[in-house]
């Protein structure tokens, strides 16, 4: 037996209203086998870069050939695209606003479409609600074996952001931001590492082929605000509950975090702001 | 290989404590193929109109043969029934307190029943969670194929609220009310539209075998608060941002919006509130 | 056809970031046919009373052979363990901080590991996210056949807290504390009852194989504050709306609660305040 088809989905319809309801019965009414994941619906309304976010920090956990349905949509029922796109193993569908940045710098991009068919629509389509209307039908159709190619036109230019990174002031600084601001209020920047034996390997979200530069945990200064932070720790427990810290997170992100307490809160902090990182020599 | 049993749950448990889990852990315990859906835990505590609203916005999406289980109960283990009811292509369980009435003015009631068999109860029943002990354990054992007829005994009345509806005051002037405020601080109205080619055409919540009223969308003048909105906009992108609007919603109801802001907020709207629409000639 | 391995998940990891979406992504890309079911991730931050409460008021209700994954982890990357356990006829899968206490004073354990085989890592294993790279994979890989005893090293004493009951301070008079504090303000208590015909059947939370003393819930009068209550009702709608009473709540404690109103903001509640139950003889 195959397994069930994963549709995952995220968006900022909370979770006080039906909308999140109303995709999954659209969904389940074409492909009742698919197994829908909920990812996240507590997106901020209207916040397409956390979304973004969200996205980029667990479609890779998933298994390949999972479709990834993200709807943050200011501009539904406007001229903006409906989109299904194909890049590395998973399929995505999405308005064309740039949710998919993050994915894109990661991903090789095989092919998109924009969800033009009717006949894949729900109708009548509202003006108001394309997650019901056009979103979940794709992901559905797509889930029962119709071929992306199927559900519209080819497109060639995506929608996508530039993406926040570091940028390099001196030889040993460097002036990086805040992406992200987490529920435990730990601020997740883009000062990204790859894991190595006994360094952190410092690479930026885009690889620009530029071999990464390897640096001791010991050498790295922080400064956020006016604060400054000796040293990356391992993890949340290495330091004293109240004080702040830098580690690198989950996602291979360099992040602020205070024990048992909030960073965000403490420091005052918000997505945008700037992070320095000092390297001593 | 036939499509699993979907049972949707909506209930105003919230998402803090195990009363979901515990009703989900029931439904496994008797069905363990059943597909829950979660449609809403976040209705507001004993807001039985939310829940109605909720349920009414989604219901009819699911695939035919859903289970629609609908808790807000604030009568729980006083007299009021426990239910079980087919309706359209659908099943719904629910305490008998008026949770159904939106789908009932829409739906064809064919049976219901009383919960009343304590065959298909969890023992013992707690005077205090019913969800867990009635109403989870029906729509479980109906998962499994157990006729609903088993369930307990027919009953003819069902508890149903008089609907808001819109009332005519003139030839081109209507009072109409506010159903629900969504997420996004959208305020859904009682005017309640299907669409036509180029024409809105009005049709109350309960159908009265009236004609429905052909409007053109540029006739409409809305009256909220001392605000008056001219004409009915396609989507939320039509206007500017920050600027109040009226539209159709996904629902077919008349909502009142701001892009990329709350109208509820900025207009300081409720539930209740009463709307004018205007037409002009 | 065997039913689907279901895994449950609580944890603290709040719904507006892909923390939730990762373990799901990782038990599906490891066990494509497990049944995943969210039981709270609504978890107060790093409250491990809380937690444990609710896997306490849920576990039991799942089938036999279901995996309960419960991550509140303040040490995670410290020097604390990560366990699978099998306790009654439930495996458990937490930090080995004390989660698991309720439980494990009601079930027999039968067994319990260090989740220390890498082999059922996910690799690398980040220092600040073991619910994704060490219990997701765990309860994952139990799901797929994989046995308990394959995961690690099997351990002898596991970390529980010394639970909150109640103390009699004379024949008649007892002193218990508030547990936990639900979504609605229901403040529920150590004091827990087995029901009998006419009778309440007072019971530690930890039997201690003295007989349960029966009293008739005529009997009781609860103090709390300033307030005392007279009297054990059957059900929330037994008083009028507003009037704190006490009753039997569905997980046999007693509770402190409003009826259409919140009992721990009225009343000033806490968890770990003191109540005082006197029997009149």
């Amino acid at each position: 037996m195959s397994p069930p088809s994963i549709i995952t989905l995220i968006t900022d319809f909370g979770l006080t209203d039906g909308y999140v309801g109303a995709m999954k019965g659209v969904i389940l009414s074409i492909a009742p086998q698919a197994d829908i994941v909920d990812i996240s619906h507590a997106v901020p309304a209207q916040d397409l870069h956390s979304a973004g976010w969200i996205l980029y920090t667990t479609y890779d956990t998933f298994p390949e050939g999972t479709t990834h349905c993200v709807v943050v949509d200011p501009g539904v029922g406007s001229q903006r695209r409906a989109i299904a796109v194909q890049a590395g193993v998973y399929t995505f569908v999405a308005p064309d606003n740039g949710l998919l940045s993050y994915v894109l710098a990661q991903e090789p991009l095989h092919v998109a479409v924009e969800l033009s068919n009717p006949l894949f629509h729900r109708r009548p389509v509202s003006h108001t609600f394309h997650a019901r209307d056009i979103f979940a039908p794709a992901a559905a159709y797509m889930a029962q074996g119709v071929p992306l190619a199927e559900l519209g036109a080819p497109i060639e230019q995506l929608v996508t952001w530039p993406l926040p990174r570091p940028e390099r002031c001196s030889k040993g600084h460097f002036v990086g931001h805040i992406l992200h601001i987490d529920h435990f209020g730990n601020c997740i920047t883009d000062f990204r590492f790859r894991a190595e034996e006994d360094a952190l390997a410092l690479t930026s979200l885009l690889g620009e082929g530029a071999e990464p530069l390897l640096i001791s945990p010991r050498q790295v200064c922080i400064e956020v605000g006016t604060m400054a932070l000796q040293g990356v720790s391992h993890t949340y427990a290495d330091g004293p509950a109240g004080e702040p810290l830098a580690l690198v997170g989950s996602s291979g992100h360099l992040e602020i975090a205070i024990p048992e307490g909030s960073a965000a809160e403490a420091l005052n902090l918000r997505v945008g702001d700037s992070i320095i990182m000092c390297l001593k020599a």
